[in-house]
């Protein structure tokens, strides 16, 4: 595994240093504290390619008071903090390479206060985007951000989280009010109030957003929250080819049809979905929609879009209006890493993540895909088509190492091609360790050197989950 | 005047530094570097109650490497650098309290390019919203953030504006893609590419925006554009009260009404807009607002807010369909303040800026109209209400000492109450110099000390528009 892990320079804390952490700490949490190998184990990097590199210790946090303790702890014996939500993230941003203490906030699981007339709420950092929508159904709201995984909102905030409904909604740049955090030194702030915009000088709030923990730990949320739509339609629609597939998007957009979602499947996941979620789809290239509003307002944008999708060759629409076909439409995009798993057996997926210009979708999927032909990989196709991001999950076998090879390669030029077009190597996976190697081509020395100044300005002994985002 | 003028501890530079970086550029720059007094006095502060404080020089730049010269030229003497769009910010953000060189970026004013299928545009700083506008037209685009003057853009970003359209379309701060800047380091970066969006590092562009160029200074910008609406349909409707006003606000954002603007004037800004914009507007508050969609989306929306405002006791809607009414309408609205300033001639203007949760809006207004019949002030309000956003302008005769210090006082208890209710001292007009002494209480100490760390770490020598935003 040693050669999929990146290069570092930083070291390990000494073991004096670790051991004395975890001994003030076990003072204070008592069995709050764990050091057993599997649960540190589980606290680490689970679901991808990346190497398992546990913490020395694990707390679970029960309130801020709680996350800076355990942070004035690690700051006063040099040991690295690494913030811990539901570990769905997927480029080893949880992993503690140099060690130290994870800080699962799981238990801070707390809807603090829902303001309906300002339509925004309070969520401690461990609520999942599930357990949020489950409290708000009754009372006619939603929180639209759907990262797929039934994530933790500090996490969502963390890696700059968006997924599905980010074409008509935003980001969780987009949809964060305020964050409360501890910074490095211990301190707590509040990043913003709760009015709904201000110019009232630099934006932290938007800096911890995307900043995986390596600048603070978000200890509370302030959100916005949507009214639940009167009206909600979601259908199918096959298509000839990616291109026209992609076209048909890139037309929709355009064309401001306020499409709520808008997911592309290519064949091969369309395969894997029908046997994984059982569903009967064309083994073609698929978009999946959704449309929100007023009865009229959505029934007017289905009929526009459908007639973009006819010009390009797509075929008759398959319409979900029952709230439990959409769920099940919906799942099974969800589902789509779990669904590609066993289209090769034993393998483990990596999930790429690129986001290009909208006018370049088309010709960067098609030249991925004959990519992934000509290097002889399985590697199934999903995106976020409406904001350009896209996904591949290449299916490896970590034991051949000339597979290994082969896929960094096709990853490499993959990440080459979306920034040559103007794009970027993570619309919203983040940088973790995965993506460190293509920071200094996507942002350049001196942009590079600004988000390390800052990082040495806010971190100065570097305990806030270092070896992450910055090479 | 200089008591109105905030305290600063920082000094101004060295003559000879002074003097040094002026025959540097001089000998750079030739006939675009001034020294009149005219031409200073023009780049400092001169539409507000706040002195004028002029630079000891204005560069007139054309380019990025323009800029780039002049911060490499101030670093290396210690001297302070102001960036100058058009000199429509109100809280003294151009002024130069320790001297220095002002750049003024209103030759860049190129509209680099319209990436039409991308709905995105890159422009230089100093384009202004009309002029960007006017190229977007026959495109079919627009730009929809309108802060009323006709700003330049780089300026926008840096105040972190918004106005009339941001309760739809969102602030500078959702609008902008990436930027260019020339750092204090004289470095120049580009904060990001121009994917829709992105997880990858700090969010260095958030950063920038709002910064009013104390971090850097900003030479390009990609921007956000979108369809000019195929149906746009605006109107005014009178109420009883401010309170009823701002209840039909609140119920019509709660009820997901998709409005592109709803502004509020109080009974005191009618009269004073229909004097100065030949409106005959019954003297009572009103709201303006505008409908963006399809003609049948517009036309459903319109009825419902009709609905919404009948039940609070508005009066009868008149509607401005055609373009040339709808312009008018809004022309009066972008003039409130100079047709404010003849209700006391000779008499200047203070725009305050509170932005409020919206469930707290009516309060604010309420208790804010009290105060300024208590207070004895001539303040119209006016406001865009349906982000929580008012301004009032008290109109100060600035030779009565009584007088301003009651005005101080004013705005001192407006700032306190829009913070006891979770609001902000500023909703897009920025901190500049007039807000400063607000920061403590609106950020708290820890928040603020982490924006000093980044101003530190960013701007070692404090020379990118110093004395400005943090206290």
């Amino acid at each position: 595994m040693a050669e999929l892990v990146e290069e570092r320079t930083a070291e390990r804390s000494p073991q004096g240093a670790v051991e004395a952490v975890i001994a003030s700490l076990s003072s204070d949490f008592g069995d709050r504290l764990a050091t057993g190998r599997a649960i540190r184990e589980q606290h680490a990097n689970t679901v991808t390619w990346l190497a398992n590199e546990a913490p020395d210790a694990v707390v679970f946090a029960e309130s801020t008071e709680d996350v800076q303790k355990v942070v004035r702890a690690c700051a006063k014996y040099g040991v690295p903090v690494i913030a811990f939500g539901t570990g769905s993230s997927l480029e080893g941003q949880v992993n503690a390479p140099l060690g130290g203490i994870s800080i699962d906030l799981s238990r801070m699981n707390r809807v603090v206060s829902v303001h309906m007339e300002d339509l925004d709420c309070t969520v401690e950092p461990g609520v999942t985007r599930k357990q949020l929508n489950e409290h708000l159904r009754d009372l006619g709201l939603f929180f639209p951000i759907d990262p797929g995984a039934d994530a933790s909102l500090g996490g969502m905030a963390s890696t700059r989280a968006s997924g599905t409904n980010a074409v008509r909604y935003g980001t969780m740049r987009e949809n964060v009010i305020a964050l409360t955090a501890v910074l490095a030194n211990g301190e707590i702030i509040t990043t913003a109030r709760r009015a709904r915009k201000s110019s009232a000088g630099y934006d932290l709030t938007r800096l911890l957003i995307g900043a995986e923990g390596t600048l603070g730990i978000i200890t509370s949320l302030t959100l916005k929250l949507h009214g639940i739509p009167e009206a909600i339609s979601a259908g199918i629609c096959g298509f000839p080819t990616i291109r026209s597939a992609c076209d048909t998007v890139i037309a929709t957009i355009q064309s401001g049809i306020s499409v709520a979602r808008i997911e592309l499947l290519d064949e091969v996941q369309v395969r894997a979905s029908n046997a994984y979620s059982k569903l009967s789809l064309a083994e073609q290239p698929t978009l999946f929609v959704e449309f929100h509003g007023t009865e009229a307002g959505v029934a007017e944008q289905a009929e526009r879009f459908g007639e973009i999708a006819a010009e390009y060759g797509g075929g008759a629409f398959d319409w979900a209006t029952k709230p439990e076909e959409r769920s099940k439409l919906w799942q099974a995009r969800h589902d789509a890493y779990w669904a590609a798993l066993p289209l090769r057996p034993g393998a483990k997926a990596l999930a790429t993540d690129v986001c290009v210009p909208l006018s370049r979708l088309a010709e960067c999927v098609d030249e991925t895909k004959r990519d992934i032909e000509e290097m002889g990989l399985i590697a199934p196709i999903v995106g976020h088509v409406g904001d350009g991001n896209f996904h591949t999950m290449p299916l490896i076998m970590m034991d051949d190492p000339m597979e290994v090879t082969r896929v960094k390669a096709f990853v490499g030029r993959l990440t080459e091609r979306a920034l040559a077009m103007g794009g970027t190597s993570t619309g919203e996976h983040g940088v973790g360790q995965g993506k460190r190697k293509y920071m200094e081509a996507e942002h350049g020395g001196a942009a590079l050197d600004a988000m390390r100044a800052i990082k040495q300005a806010l971190d100065p002994q570097n305990i806030m989950n270092p070896a992450k985002i910055l090479p």
